[in-house]
């Protein structure tokens, strides 16, 4: 897993630390939605709180003692330990709305690392780690800072002190099999460094959630992402072959086949471990052949009833498209409205869904015959095929969205996403029931919000269903989206849906915990914590509840 | 899940004690096969062990006190609680060929549970666990006893006695939800039952293991069975959507959505705990519509290396044949000598390999792209499609080997299974050196072995690797198992292969457990069990390796 080490300093996240952008790919906002939401939701960059200067943000002094920096230095070398600002600030919040406002008005003191700490190898994480526990000081890992759930917030849960383990050297690409279609990727990697070093193998993994530009393979894994290809390829859980993790107590090395009756699946407890139980080094991937073929189609469906069977019918049918998403009536409109004067949108009205289904040359036949068995589903849930072009324009653009939050906020509106999944038979429950609670918590907090739905991952039984909500920015934005998350969490876990289905647990969701996995469900998860983390230094205040909470 | 409770006596597990069969469906060896092992093995009728009569087996005395007694007929009621030699033998062993031999020649005294208690809810199940806890009293689960690992040994792990939970009375089917392809079944369904009562709502599960006709609901889930359909409707855990187990502790409800990111898959801890952890009660299921069309093809591959080339293909290219499955060259060659001289072998040398493509009419054309696809896929790796025939007549004989042990058995034969996972890559490696030891120790104890091989559960990234062994009985037929089972197990372990795909561990895998998931792995599952179960009463002597062994 080593690489050789860096003769120089330390990488700094590339996202602006107020922003999802970077420096290079900000975009400004199309004048029809800057009139729309100046007019329906009262938002103009005058009413939008303002970026703090990094300078003028005051950090959490640094609590470590220079012997302490000296140790660590020692385990990593003097270039990859650092308590620059600079290398503090970026790491101390990932990007959910709650946290981007932090960085918007007022003038709190934020909670930052107290250092931030990149090593090189598991030998080296392990050192750190039992350093940290000897030392009494809390770790969190971190990969691309693209949690929008709290997770990588720098919480010491009561250690003197908290760092952040930066996996940016963990790059490399080991034992590929291209006969078992397998791949050992660094956990450091981010989605396009992945997708780079395999395409020089011909290989792809197909991973891309929203967050690819940025999130890295173990931030991944721990989190157990889902991508937009997750119908072809399957979730990143599902992806997983085997996987390392270095505790305080040792080197768990898990996975030894594609399947196993050798007991629980412990390769299952690492998923979506989030940081608490020890830190991944590498996974072990299933990987395919760059796909040379796509089959592109957009079906239009008279309404989200009609659209959420037709999804369900192609995927009871086993026909498999790589993507498939379907927007519901709001999310439609919005979208046909960025079309403009300029350009025809296909429909109006209605819910349009994409359709993708990759392969290769030798696969056409199939591939054709797939998408011939989608659009007969369509055609007898009462839709029409509309053709190839939006779809393409959505493969196009599939990671402009969070971007766009940026100059929404600019702009002075609140945007943020939240999800679930359900049973097929809820769908329209949970639809309506969010959609309501949203609306009413921002109606609430004195502003009307824009709620937007899509399915993008689907299952035989079931699917997810994600909120896209718009709203005016009011005296505190933060505590608009902590409301909002808030009344969407008590309804899914009422109607008992998950409280997440792809962005995972963090500081936001734990309080929800004792209702999704049981109270004897999190006293397994804690019992599992205080063999392998005992002092409970892991990555304090995220995934498990507080005791007795 | 609560049945009404039956006014009368407790049933019977229907196989017979020493064998697989029943008393209806034993059959004869046909005079072939007889031949060739009395030729080839030196097996012959005179050679094989005999059966002990059921009354000249000795069991271990009753343990319990009648106020002990009393307390679990308080709990279940009188009619469900038995200490009767005729409930308490064909509960004490399961139906290895360890198991099996145990019941033929020699006089060993028979650990047998104490008692038979027979529950009829998860409550009954909850007040018998903490009886059995504050008792001292070893608790092993009961469904249908076909444990090939020594799943249901009657273990007392050093507690004053041991009884045995039998499931028969969870057998109510709960909550068919058609939209969303899902059934809640009780744990004590057997596959036939389950089945039935399914396709009166026109649903099938579609789990096929070779136990289905006896195995429960309860058993697959935790001994993460696969059934030959797994390549269309998935290993027994790919089905399970939310599963109910009692522990000493409570009861634990896990899954509420087709996936989730809240955190470790704790479902997956309850898959495969053997009964180490809890009684499961209840699982949903995801199900579909009874098929009402197969498609058929039989391939004839020039060697076992093309066949599993074509194989690996077929599943990597996302054809997804619902059977898939490979013989090698010498159980092709087994299988034709089946014939017999009446009928025609269809093709001589070589390996067969068959698939059936299911779903409904809707789905015809998929389903007919599909067979091409793979039909194409053979051609390329040197096959031809030989017909529909052989695969039709392997549907109809699908659960007719293990009931061909019992009469190689009469006939001085040892016939038993093993069987490992691996990826693509390692495929010909683990046949050959498998293939090898299991040879090697048979003739280290006196006899050929004839040994075949299968694939027949397929992923994208490598298969099962299924192997029969048939030797000649010699001094100790038990132990020449045992032998072979170590040598292999050994082999697996070496070769990076797990040490089983759908058998599970029972008591007889346990040793090999530090190996197949880390020291770290077993000191998870520890700390797990001993939040659950800390008296440790849960199914002793399974699934975890004794301390410091």
């Amino acid at each position: 897993m080593s690489s050789p080490v860096a003769p120089d300093a330390l990488a700094v996240p590339p996202m602006l630390y107020y922003a999802w952008a970077t420096d290079d790919d900000a975009v400004s906002l199309p004048e029809p939605i800057k009139g729309m939401i100046g007019q329906v939701l009262g938002a103009t960059s005058d009413s939008a709180r303002p970026v703090r200067d990094a300078d003028s943000i005051e950090l959490t002094p640094v609590r470590l003692e220079e012997e302490d920096l000296d140790c660590l230095r020692g385990v990593v070398g003097e270039a990859n330990v650092s308590t620059e600002p600079g290398q503090r600030l970026p790491r101390s919040l990932g990007k959910s709305g709650i946290d981007l406002f932090f960085f918007r008005g007022g003038d709190d003191v934020l909670d930052a690392p107290d250092a931030v700490v990149a090593p090189h190898t598991a030998g080296q994480v392990l050192e750190v780690l039992q350093w940290a526990e000897h030392a009494g000081v809390a770790v969190v890992p971190f990969g691309g800072g693209t949690s929008v759930v709290g997770g990588v917030a720098a919480v010491t849960g009561g250690h003197r002190a908290v760092i952040s383990i930066d996996m940016q050297h963990f790059t490399a690409v080991e034992d590929i099999d291209h006969e078992s279609g397998l791949a050992t990727l660094g956990a450091g990697l981010t989605g396009p460094e992945a997708e780079k070093l395999l395409a020089a193998e011909g290989l792809q993994l197909g991973h891309y959630p929203q967050s690819f530009p940025y999130a890295t393979i173990g931030g991944y894994a721990v989190t157990r992402s889902s991508g937009q290809s997750s119908s072809g390829y399957g979730r990143f859980d599902q992806m997983v072959h085997s996987i390392e993790m270095v505790t305080p107590r040792g080197i768990i090395d898990i996975g030894r086949a594609p399947a196993s009756a050798a007991g629980p699946d412990l390769k299952e407890l690492v998923l979506g471990s989030e940081g608490t139980l020890g830190v991944v080094t590498k996974v072990r991937l299933r990987v395919h052949p760059v796909p040379t073929v796509t089959l592109y189609a957009t079906y239009h469906l008279p309404d989200f009833d009609s659209g959420a069977k037709a999804v369900r019918m192609i995927t009871q049918q086993g026909i498999q498209p790589t993507v498939i998403r379907l927007s519901d009536e709001a999310e439609t409109a919005v979208n046909l409205a960025g079309h403009g004067k300029d350009t025809q949108a296909p429909v109006s009205g209605g819910c349009l869904a994409v359709c993708l289904f990759e392969g290769d040359d030798n696969q056409r036949e199939l591939l054709a015959a797939r998408r011939d068995a989608a659009r007969a589903v369509v055609e007898h849930c009462g839709g029409t095929d509309i053709g190839e072009q939006p779809a393409i324009k959505w493969e196009k653009n599939r990671f402009d969205a969070p971007v766009l939050r940026d100059a929404l906020m600019d702009n002075g509106a609140i945007v943020d996403t939240v999800e679930t999944a359900c049973d097929w038979s809820k769908v329209r429950l949970v639809h309506d029931a969010v959609g309501e609670v949203l609306q009413q918590s921002f109606i609430e907090g004195g502003t009307l919000a824009l709620v937007m739905c899509h399915i993008s991952h689907v299952y035989a039984t079931g699917c997810s269903l994600y909120f896209t909500f718009v709203a005016g920015q009011r005296n505190d934005p933060g505590q608009q989206i902590r409301d909002a998350k808030k009344a969407m969490l008590d309804k899914v876990t009422e109607l008992g849906a998950t409280i997440t289905h792809h962005h995972a647990v963090g500081t936001d969701h734990r309080g929800w915990m004792d209702e999704e996995i049981t109270g004897t469900g999190v006293e397994i998860l804690r019992a599992v914590k205080n063999r392998l983390d005992p002092a409970g230094i892991l990555n304090p205040g995220k995934l498990l509840p507080d005791p007795g909470q």
